[in-house]
């Protein structure tokens, strides 16, 4: 509660019904005091309450505002807070915050307010992290992961694995020191047991985050087929499906467009790539190169398939490049006469000796049949049903990935340690290494340095 | 208070710290409890008091939040309102609201939560419009004219105007009626004085919408001279100066950039106009022209004059531009020897019959000497000392001016019929008249439709 007193706007910066200064401090009160003219005394009304008045400067009045009084440490940021809702125009709230500035407080750096909730343990690192993630949501997975990391799943996760290696590093440190009363024969069965375990969940931590990239980032999606399959009539029903939530990312190439689809939830985004076929011209053959290529990064491939027209050698070129992908396959043109059918595909794929289960839908992109199907088809893929996001923990932080992929390392040199028969103050180091390791998710174990750079990414007035 | 309850998001739309959802209208307190998730219960709380917990969409968890809640009929609207402050995320608010609306508010129309406050009586018509002003003032005279009408400095004018007059009509009517008992003789001589009282007090208000117009959109300056004099040089310098709220708006036409540059509070458009001389290629003729265009529909002229050359024909050319418009004669490049001074400017301009005062300053746009004094001159032309908000009303909005017109239309008639002798009865028709126009602006005669058609040019979420 030493620090000294921050402001900053909290609210976006386009003209809107209402905006937010924010201060947080010691002096928070004091200087709403110096700013505020009303029936009340900031620093004398009690926390939690709610005055009309205006922010004057001098004798100048700035704006009509209603000010929140907060106290801590029962407050965002653990501080005395006192938020300032004036109106929403852009200069008008600039205008409010220079009179807040002019008063006392120093102008909130980014991220500020988040940081002083972690330097206060009102969050630990990882719910912070959260903050941002919850504020840069695009989508329903995204936005419920971050909750419930916000939450604290994340940080008692951690916070359980943590005490276990801290129980068996205790009890080898105090058998080492009392080795009169403490004995430590076949304890390296028993510590193996548990390194594997703490193993085990740390490998299902970090397995979850491909999922966890995938709810915050969205399914990199690529569509393909052959030229005049129906690829992007296919890709403008579904963009047209919920056409006022669709948006245009230009990729980095200008040939590339990219389009953001949110289907049931999630996020896809979707790349309309060059039709593949045999072809002599050096820019098509480009556009097919570069199709391959973005096939093969993808998380999910939609291979478009023209079912009034029989499969040929385009095809089966296409099919060599969705071995080892998420894949749906679509017949479209269901509504013309097909000559090409399910059983026809199954035996391709088999004939490649594929042995996974690859979805194949009938659709007419023409008449918007079979669409629903594919939706659902391709939500279940990535997602075991309806998240319960009470119980699943999900790694959507690059950070926090390699913090637990480091933790694995040092828990598998304890296990190496224990096969190699290695004295038993040997491989308290590595459990030590784990322990800190783990300690950078939560923020227990960590430099001011990386602190900063944490949160100097973080928006302004959060 | 037996309104439906509406919600909207009152925060910009881009992703920030903090983002608010507001509901107005008889259930706000119990649609807020459907979906807050708290240790109180929302109805339940003591109003103006702010209340931590979680937005709940069923068993899902959309936000952490701050609830406000505020009863009727101390709030905005009037009514019962609850402020949900969640994260500032385009999307997590959208859910937030999202949920409000699946929990039984109706989306609000732009304006509807201030023309909610207008129809119960919170404020009267011109506060509604200030309200909107307030929020898309780009300057502090902006600002200070509007938050003065929003106090009620146009209201109370006009109710101290709308008071005098019917106040005479009363008399008139009531002398009518009892012509026993009250004499309306040589009475025409009275209200003929307050009629001109009236007068004077509407065209003080009328007369005022110019600075008003030019509190809130700007002064609309034209830079002139001939071509090397030094203009767009001017023109850096004054961006420069504050060069962070400079805007490039592009103009009408591709030829002409105007930028928008702060000084001492007031906003100045610049137009930026080819160097005038006189020329035989068609295109510099047209730009020539375009120059002279503009500088006629100047609120400012800034005449620009390289005193380092003898003035010439061109000069004189923008000498005839400057006649009847606030000007600012330039003597630049003070730094090189000058050969054109202060006295040889105010002989051209007396050869022209020119009688008003110019202001002429010694200038180096080059060293930046000078311009803090033009910056002066501009502020004292066009704002009479440091403006008291606290007595001058300005009218800055055309369809408040447009009325006032009307009335005192209708005033003037009162004072023809009064001096052709007419009966009494025929001028309380004007009198009633005058006495409805000035209603429409603070909204005590105005139809639905226009009330409608006001609140609509709105943003939305106020």
């Amino acid at each position: 509660m030493n620090q000294d007193t921050i402001a900053a706007i909290s609210t976006g910066m386009t003209n809107s019904g209402i905006g937010i200064v924010r201060i947080s401090g010691s002096e928070a009160l004091e200087i709403a005091d110096r700013v505020y003219k009303g029936k009340e005394t900031i620093t004398e009304v009690p926390t939690h309450t709610i005055h009309y008045g205006h922010v004057m400067d001098g004798d100048e009045t700035v704006d009509e505002v209603l000010v929140m009084v907060m106290r801590g440490p029962r407050t965002f940021t653990g501080e005395d807070t006192v938020e300032i809702n004036c109106h929403g125009g852009t200069y008008v709230v600039s205008r409010v915050l220079e009179t807040v500035l002019k008063a006392g407080a120093r102008p909130a750096e980014p991220g500020e307010f988040t940081k002083r909730a972690f330097l206060n343990g009102k969050m630990d690192l990882s719910q912070a992290e959260a903050v941002i993630d919850v504020i840069t949501s695009e989508n329903e997975y995204a936005l419920q992961s971050s909750i419930s990391q916000l939450k604290g799943s994340v940080k008692n996760r951690i916070k359980e694995i943590r005490e276990k290696i801290i129980y068996h590093t205790a009890f080898i440190e105090t058998a080492l020191d009392d080795p009169e009363h403490i004995s430590v024969d076949g304890y390296g069965e028993v510590l193996k047991e548990a390194a594997e375990e703490v193993i085990d969940q740390l490998k299902e931590l970090i397995d979850s985050s491909d999922d966890g990239r995938i709810m915050k980032e969205g399914i990199q999606t690529v569509i393909l087929g052959k030229p005049n399959a129906g690829k992007s009539s296919l890709l403008n029903i579904l963009a047209g499906h919920d056409r006022a939530i669709v948006t245009d990312i230009e990729g980095t190439t200008r040939d590339v467009l990219e389009e953001q689809i949110r289907l049931q939830g999630l996020t896809l985004n979707i790349i309309d790539t060059a039709g593949i076929r045999q072809t002599d011209d050096i820019v098509e053959k480009m556009g097919v190169d570069k199709a391959k290529e973005y096939a093969k990064e993808a998380d999910l491939i939609i291979y478009v398939v023209d079912a009034s027209r029989n499969l040929d050698e385009n095809d089966e070129k296409i099919f060599d490049l969705i071995y080892d992908k998420r894949t749906v396959i679509l017949l479209n043109k269901s509504d013309l006469d097909t000559v090409v059918t399910e059983e026809m595909i199954r035996e391709r794929i088999s004939q490649k000796g594929v042995q996974k289960q690859i979805p194949v839908i009938a659709i007419s992109a023409k008449e918007e049949q079979g669409i629903k199907e594919l939706e659902n088809t391709v939500k279940a893929m990535f997602l075991k049903g309806d998240l319960s996001f009470n119980e699943e923990v999900y790694i959507t932080n690059a950070r926090q990935k390699n913090a637990l992929v480091n933790a694995r390392e040092s828990m598998k040199k304890v296990i190496f340690s224990i096969d190699a028969g290695m004295p038993e103050d040997f491989y308290s180091i590595d459990l030590m290494d784990a322990y800190e390791s783990l300690g950078n998710i939560t923020g227990e174990s960590i430099g001011e340095d990386l602190v900063n750079e944490i949160f100097s990414k973080f928006c302004m007035g959060k």
